[in-house]
């Protein structure tokens, strides 16, 4: 019996996608009787059904592509976040279509509002397995997410080559990282990079403590420092406020987090100070070595589950081994960093600050 | 006799600039008697006696670093633009600083604005050699500046990964190069990088026959387009301003060129679109084997230059010959992009668009 | 009081080394009253008494630094293996200079031979902590070792290079991966360069099954091979062998593994097919972010550890927590890929071949 | 009127012949109407007539693939190398062939040898353009050919890497470059790596002055070495040596170049030597920035070439200019690194050794 697996990727494109989908796919070919659908641009192609029947050959070649071959969007599942009535459509619209592609599982890709969706859809009754990608490594439940490590390597590389222009003009580099609620990829990546201050929205920052950390530099004779900040950086103000104010202040303003940073730097430091925002670069081009590493054993634990018949759960890693937990226990659970993770007790520890005490 | 050559590195910092100090200098040893001292933060620590004699294990390890190991300033160099009253001392004290460290002659690194005061500083009685530097590639009379190449990789790197959030995704994605006067450097990495739109400041666009090609790609069955557009990239309007009026409109937006293009794309074609602006990593690193290479060659030049007692000069790249320039005849002359280039046209010829005809 | 921390660095350099020495350094000077002592060229400096005070400012820009500052040898410690008659003047010797350089600890980073003396010298009573470190990832006791990814990183980057080739020339490629005796780095790396077969020291192969695999790729209207082949790898004949028997076997053979495998492939298979060697590269340059991060841990777990007063153990990585182990307990213990291990079984699930049933 | 255009890519493969492609494909479908022939495996399809008719899409999303698409085959063209009656049947079949696909012109890329055939076929009638193409920038009448700059990079590269392990080791590092002719990608890739000795086939070395160098590099207290060594380097002895002889003698021995440079060097300077032949991946994967434009200038020519009616010719850089020149001045006649080269001489004036006076 051919058992027809449906796969879609959701939410912000990210390396390791390609990996993943060429994973799950050739592992099922080898293990069993196999036909793949490729649902088109995420939950949008479910809804509307737009779909292809996928030859062996599409799989050829992929593990090292960037993106995803199968599209993404965001825009139809943000809608969805809460099932009311004008959702309820939606979801029928996936059933009704899951049904008509007569799919016996759904492999799903994405992140936290992505794994939502997929609970959802286990819970109404599809077989749905959920791989989790996201640059941020935000999903609860895994050690890492796929995507994750690469977006690292790109952060890496932006700060070390800020380093030398810092260096050679005495300047205060504040270099923004992706991340709205998660700060990993910035405290991983001001570490690699070797970063003076990092900012993350777990560690709320006193404006004053970050510009101490830059004189103290400066008394000592180090006319540079850099800065790694997470986009969801706050201080204490902003931490105090409810997050809809804060989101709200944060958009009335011409500044992102890195320039107000740095406009703030040069008024109390009185440095010349600088801001740089890699943005999109961060989540595109071809995943890591680790990344595809990674991807590749969570696509193949997917199909593995399929063959044993394991459905309404999530793929994870757990410290080194491969493994899944349920999507009603993850789902929508954010994983931030804990203040007092080691990650971030080794970082003070070799003196870089958190802009608090 | 011992020949004392001064160093020094002015304007934004580049890849090469190491490689070309190691240059002169491990020539200088090789060829003759040498004494080098390197000159601090460009032409401030030269107005300012602020300078180390160097050893010869200080250009040891220095080929592959980013940066430049002597410091570098924009400052004291920007208002020495016009020679009035106000800046006699500074030349004054430039001359006497020379004088003071018994200079045989002094190598100077740096862009259109560091070379006009090479030539006053040659005028006045100086030996002066200059070394184009920029990765803006805008110096007239050599065929490529170092640093120029390095800058191409990453932004081609950039552009590469952008890709594939661009196909993903379906969106429009409008990258900001370096390059404010010229726009070799959006050329080269926009035919590299696979643009389909490419601005630069030589060739004034019109943002209606850009929405028309990203209209086109769409109606083709390609619902992404990739810009590449250069910081000084204006619009039809933009180019009948004066130039003063025209920084007064942009210092006043508090969009820059690729947000506000990202906005008239979305208006226009109504197709999402998104700006990233890659900024300082242009210009960081570690120099690519090309500009090793160039840099190289440039500083083993100018140490054949003093050698053999010829200043006033500046080291170029004519064809693939290594030589020297009058500094009177090419300083502060800037290089722009011909609209007639070849680059250009075979850019057009394979249907990539500047938005004008 | 002041701690004198000596820090030396043994057996083939590794990506990270600097970032380690670094990471001790630092979380030192800010944790406690320290002097740290460079041992020059690891045990060789011990034996001999050759080692540099160390200031703060050498610990400076090294994060990124391949290789080690402190230097490294292999020779003086491969004759200490045994600890016979021969050898016991030069442990008094490096206890004597232990005691003569007043350190109140030694810091050793290295591998399994590096860890056998550290625990040798911990039993003689020195205070020793061990960081591991090596390309191969073969240390008992750690999910893994500083520098292994970045090898990773490195032999796919040389196996995505390679299949360009193999796919223009329909050639069977055979790259040789190090590791002569454990498989880690070409488990991971085959599996990220997307190799179709991996040979690995832990799985003797067989030449036919391999060359079935390759003819039957060739049936499927793929023309090209990819092979990734660990420099230990053997065939169930070899296997057989006493390991010097085996060693003696391969001195004596003018071919390495990987072009015995070609020639072999050439001659059962038919198949056009080439090997590639390459060889140190996998060692060299600048650590990956991930490595930068490990490294930076266990130099900063190196630090805590002296300021807690704890000694004879080694750093270690378990799960995503860093922690140590006593060094009795893991000195020498070699860590093979064991043959069930579900990296293996996932890449045999995706049909990469091992050679073997 | 449709133009027939057929397409194939000979010899080893090279970085940039999938950008050519596109080069020639999309300029061609963009100025004048066109229909691409895709000859498979070089000369081989063009003998066999094995091709395929091409759509548009074909040549999206190859600009920065490595390889060829088209495949590509040494064997057939190197028995074609002198006209006898053998061959005869071979140019007949070609010939056949061409007409049979009723093409209108045939763009060729590939090095010297292929530029023979190109010409041969080019006499006989055949409309022919030559792209020059090889990581050995050995062919007569262009400045560049693309491939070659990427093959600098990654040589670069590899020399970078085996530094880092030089320095730790105290190390002599022989590493041999591709090149059996000419020595441009050691000579470029070795001033960019920082190498201490460059050894190129122009220019006969000995062994005595090789060892000096290392030898005195030691007595300055420098302990490592690093010697970039073409593949096709020859001592003062094998120089004098008729060419037959000279590879009958290397054929017969199972030492390359670069080992048995190493095993002289430790036998004379008595240092630790070791060989590094990174092989094949300097001429795999993704081509650089550089040659991704210069592979396109070349393309977009050959196709204005067609446009104009122009054949008989291969495309070329001079100086910065895309032109072409008659295959009959050029073919086959290999352009080496003259002795007297100014990139020569700007080595040797940084103290580079080239084994030789």
């Amino acid at each position: 019996m051919k058992r027809r697996i449906g796969i879609l990727t959701s939410g912000g494109d990210c390396p390791g996608l390609n990996a993943a989908i060429r994973g799950v796919a050739r592992a099922a070919y080898e293990m069993f009787d196999t036909e793949i659908i490729g649902i088109h641009d995420g939950y949008r192609g479910l809804i509307q059904g737009d779909y292809q029947v996928m030859d062996r050959s599409q799989f050829s070649g992929i593990l090292t592509l960037g993106g995803t071959i199968l599209g993404t969007s965001r825009q139809p599942f943000r809608n969805m976040k809460v099932i009311g009535n004008d959702n309820v459509d939606k979801v029928a619209a996936m059933k009704a279509n899951y049904k008509a592609m007569k799919l016996d599982c759904l492999v799903i890709l994405g992140g936290n509002g992505t794994h939502k969706t997929a609970n959802l859809l286990s819970q109404e009754g599809l077989n749905v397995i959920g791989l989790p990608k996201t640059i941020d490594n935000d999903l609860y439940g895994t050690d890492f997410t796929f995507g994750f490590h690469t977006a690292v390597d790109i952060a890496t590389d932006v700060i070390d080559r800020i380093h030398t222009t810092a260096c050679s003009h005495g300047r205060c580099m504040v270099i923004e990282i992706m991340g709205n609620k998660a700060g990993w990829l910035t405290l991983y990546s001001g570490i690699a990079g070797g970063a003076d201050v990092i900012l993350i929205p777990e560690i709320p920052y006193e404006i004053e403590r970050v510009a101490k950390v830059v004189e103290a530099r400066a008394n000592a004779g180090k006319s540079f420092s850099i800065l790694a900040v997470a986009e969801g950086a706050m201080d204490k103000e902003e931490a105090k406020m409810k997050k809809k104010e804060r989101e709200a202040k944060r958009a009335a303003s011409p500044q992102s987090i890195s320039q107000r940073i740095a406009a703030q730097l040069q008024d109390i430091a009185g440095v010349e100070a600088r801001a740089v925002i890699p943005g999109h670069i961060q989540r595109g081009g071809s995943p890591s070595a680790y990344d595809r590493v990674l991807s590749t054993q969570f696509g193949v634990h997917a199909a593995e589950l399929i063959r044993d018949g394991i459905f309404g759960v999530s793929v994870a890693l757990v410290g080194n081994t491969v493994t899944h937990n349920p999507l009603s226990e993850i789902a929508g659970v954010p994983k931030l960093v804990p203040t007092d993770h080691q990650m971030v007790q080794i970082a003070r520890n070799i003196g870089i600050s958190f802009g608090a005490k």
